[in-house]
Formats: C-alpha cells, sequence, structure tokens
C-alpha cells in the first residue's frame, strides 16, 4: 500500500563524546523514507530543501524506490539545518543551532496522485502544517500516524490536540507521554491520550525500547544492547519508518501484526544508531533486516 | 537449597511526588528475605538492628521461614535510618538522610550451620563487609550474588574489585556498569566485568527493566507498565529476593532457568513498588506470583 511521509529533509551538526561531523544528511523525513523502503516501494515524500541540497542524494532516494514529486526544492534558500550534542549517556541530548531556513516557509502541497494514499507519516513539525496535510487528504486513510515532541506541547497544546484527534497512533518519548496526559504512571497516560483520539500509542524511549498501547493491551519491544552506538540522530524516526513501511506492506492493523511493526522499527532504529546519517541503513540487505529482527525475538524469549 | 542474605534491616523515610512516610520498615536484606521467601524456605538472614527494632517483625520474619539466628540485634543501639525523596519521574532519587547507627559497628559474624549455605546474596554494603562473610564460609557456594553501587566505586574501587573477583553474579544498575567497565556500551561494560569474575551480570534499570549477560548471551527482562506505583524503594533488592529465591528452590543455573529467575525477581520488583515498604508483598499468594510472571511473557511475546 502507499506510504506518505511528511517530515524535514536536513543538514545536521552532531557531537557525541566520541565523535563529530560537522554536516550531514538527516530529517525526519529522510530517515523514515529509508527505513520504510526496505518493506514497502510506494513511498511518497513530502518535504523541502534549500538549493544547496545535493541533487544525488534525492537521485539515491528515486533509486531507493521514494517518489519526491513532493519534495520542493526552493533554490535561492538554504536547507533546514539543525545541530546537537549528545551527553554521557547518549540518550539525552542539547540542541546548539536549529536554522529553519527553508523550513520557515514549508506550507506542504500535495501531489494530486499522493492525496488517496492509505499509510500516513506526519514526522514532527509544527501541528498546522501536520493538519495541513491531513486536510488535503481526498480519502480516508487506513492509518495516520504522528509524531510529534514536548516543543510543541509547551507553545501549541491546543492545536497539537486537534491534530492528535484525527490520527490514529501517536508516537512520543516517555517524558512528552506524562506531559501530554498529566499523569505519570505510562498506562494511565495511554488511557487519557486513547481518549484524545489515537486507537494506537507508542511510547518510544530510546534505548530502553518502545512500548505499544491499543485498547487494554500492551507490548513492549526491547531495544538490542549494542557494542557500538556511533550516533542516536534519526532512531526515533528510523523507527517510524520501519514501523510503517511494515504495516504498508503487509495492510494488517491487528494488535499482533501491528507487535511486528514495532518490532521491525525497533530493528530499523537499531541499525540507524550503529553510523552517522544513513551510513549502514544504506548498506543493509534485506536479509540484514529479518536477522536482526530474530535478535530482538531472542532477546526477550524466555519459557515458565 | 539455603540461601544467606547478608545487607541491612532498616527504617526508611520515603517522600515521593504523591505522598510521604516518616518511618516504614525497610533494607536490602528485609526486602530481599522477603521476596525470596515466596520461593524457598532456607532463607538464613545475616544484619543488624537496634533495640528499638520491633520484635512483631522479627516475628513475622520467622513465621515466614526466615531464620533470624544471624540477626544481631544491639540493644543500646539505634536501628539504620535512611530518608530519600524520589524526584518526578520516581526513576531518580536524592538522599535526605543517612543515619547509620548501629549499622557503623556491623560485624557479621555467621552462625555455624549458615557457614555452608549453596546460594549468597550479598546486599549492597562496603566491601570490607560483604568481604568478611566470603571469609567465613567453609564450603565453595553454589552461587555468590553481589550487589553495589556507585557510592564504593568512587572511594574503594580496589577494595571492591577484589570482592567482585570472588564472586558468581553483579547486580547494579546501567550507570554503574559503565562506571566500573570505563565502557559506554553495556555489551562492551559486560564483557569488562565478566573478566573481573562474575560468570553473570546483572544491570538493574529500574523501570526499564533488566538485562542478564552471560557468556556471549543476552537476556531482557521487561518492567511491566503498573497503573500505580507508591514507591520504589526496595525494588531491586526485592528483584534480588525473586531471583535468588528462585534459584536456590530450583538449584539450576543454566542459562534457561536463569531467565526465568531474573523474570521471577522482576515480578517481585513489580509487587515491592505498588506499595509502601512490603506491604504488598506480605499479601501475596502464590498464585498472584505465577500470574504476574505471566504477564511479564505475555508484554514481550510476539512472532515474526
Amino acid at each position: 500500500m502507499s506510504l506518505v511521509v511528511v517530515g524535514t529533509v536536513a543538514f545536521d551538526g552532531v557531537e557525541t563524546p566520541f565523535a563529530k561531523r560537522d554536516k550531514i544528511t538527516g530529517g525526519a523525513a529522510y530517515y523514515t523514507s529509508w527505513a520504510a523502503s526496505f518493506f514497502t516501494d510506494t513511498i511518497r515524500l513530502v518535504s523541502i530543501v534549500g538549493g544547496d541540497y545535493p541533487q544525488e542524494e534525492i537521485d539515491a532516494m528515486k533509486e531507493r524506490g521514494i517518489d519526491t514529486s513532493g519534495l520542493e526544492i526552493k533554490e535561492d534558500g538554504l536547507t533546514f539545518f539543525w545541530a546537537g550534542k549528545y551527553l554521557d549517556n547518549m540518550n539525552e541530548r542539547e540542541t546548539l543551532v536549529t536554522d529553519l531556513n527553508v523550513l520557515d516557509d514549508f506550507n506542504p502541497v500535495l501531489p494530486d496522485h499522493y492525496k488517496d494514499s492509505q499509510y500516513i507519516m506526519l514526522g514532527n513539525l509544527t501541528p498546522d502544517i501536520q493538519m495541513q496535510v491531513i486536510d488535503q487528504l481526498t480519502t480516508d486513510p487506513k492509518l495516520i500516524a504522528l509524531d510529534t515532541m514536548n516543543f510543541w506541547m509547551d507553545i501549541a497544546m491546543d492545536r497539537l490536540k486537534e491534530v492528535i484527534a484525527k490520527v490514529d497512533l501517536l508516537t512520543i518519548n516517555d517524558e512528552e507521554a506524562r506531559q501530554l496526559s498529566g499523569e505519570y504512571s505510562l498506562v494511565k497516560a495511554a488511557e487519557v491520550i486513547h481518549k484524545m483520539g489515537p486507537k494506537y500509542l507508542v511510547i518510544k524511549k530510546g534505548e530502553h525500547g518502545a512500548l505499544l498501547f491499543h485498547e487494554n493491551k500492551i507490548f513492549f519491544a526491547p531495544a538490542v544492547p549494542l557494542a557500538n552506538v556511533a550516533d542516536p540522530t534519526g532512531a526515533g524516526d528510523s523507527f517510524a519508518g520501519g514501523m510503517m513501511g511494515y504495516l504498508a506492506k503487509t495492510d494488517d492493523l491487528s494488535f499482533e501484526n501491528m507487535k511486528r511493526a514495532i518490532i521491525f522499527g525497533s530493528a530499523m532504529a537499531s541499525f540507524c544508531v550503529e553510523d552517522f546519517s544513513i551510513g549502514k541503513i544504506k548498506q543493509l540487505s534485506d536479509e540484514d533486516v529479518t536477522v536482526r529482527a530474530t535478535i530482538f525475538k531472542d532477546l526477550v524469549d524466555f519459557n515458565l
């Protein structure tokens, strides 16, 4: 099935306790589309870049089967730039630079052939832009997923809640789930958030795994402990890509299949962090992905 | 098989964002012994309390099958008192008071009938005291487990490493594993720590679960998301109790059985946090424990 991916395509500057990169390719929609491309070949990108964005990156996406007709290129503008620094535990980071550049004027217009897509991934952007995308859809999709962050809860909570009311699946981290719901317990937070609209809630906990809440059911996907973590940037977006790519491929929203989608999302996130940008993801075979998913299975396997 | 539990028996003062208790019963050996008592009835306590410690608590332990002949009662002293405050996320805490009291003179002497015990749990204490217990054992136990913390790494690392060299299983949290090994990756940290002595490493991550490392194998036990967390105090010690109690009961150190031990440890920890002190643990039936373990199984169950 068709998957629309809306979000940033960017340059990133990344500093970890072990290494530093001044300018590498990144952005939520970039990571998500690449991760999803291991599962489905009908990926429709919606984003914006400046004239400084390398044509070969766009060509590589096209070759990978990613439809870039929804990628606006603003020739006289500069691509969105974000820079951040990871603290000692690599699970926390501080933002050093946020140059919105062309993102400041982002006014996404869906190409006509995107408008009846069945799976929609709305990456972390202003709630207004996310709503604008939803409003352009001409048919009711099978699943709209939305990623957001505490920043929008701080400055645009009401508008964010309007968007959340229209989506089926929400991905946020544990602290954001607490902020959005006003509940400390994630079980209670999930109950409150389900009432806001989303039938599915995915709580991302970085190196501590991810939780899926649906009706009264809970599934926990671990994170695989890795010998080498190069850069956590894009892990959440790669997770979204693996998850949504798998759902678009299988077109099955049963809880059992959602679990598998979460595992494939976690697998893509685990590859993502093993190199900067999509360095590792680019080199994967389909078999690598299958083998990694099996490692998740073994990691939590026990008999009582 | 026989299980020796060495550690504190204490009074605690606990403050969470939601409630406060000025003086409740606690201590590592207290939580560990109670949790272990659901699995085995040959539990041998080694600890010290003051004349202010309630006789009915000691009687309740005896009734539960806990041998208290190794519990020294220093009539003219006061019981160890700890007070702490949990921060908003309940996964971090600050210590407000540490009154060692009788613990300052703790010089554990094992009763003769303890000395050939097969399973030994050394709770978090000075490395000197932990070593003193090991030195009194007359036979080589099946398993010595040791719990410690960053405080001893900061002030007595060399001595701590001497003790660690003598134990089979080490339980610490993720930051402590990083401090002890000098490695960021927990996979690499485990390799370093295995070389220090312990064949088994358990990394406790509180509300994020626990990891078991053995040879080249890894097992992850999730934490069950709970609707109500009253007080995280004693969770790690209840975990140790469930784990060691299960091992003493089954007397099987295969990796498959160690996994089950970790799950039963996690189950006891999950009960522990649902009330202050051992309020919830005291009321459990064996069936409650079995049912909770099944919830862990369901939580991570998926098929590729």
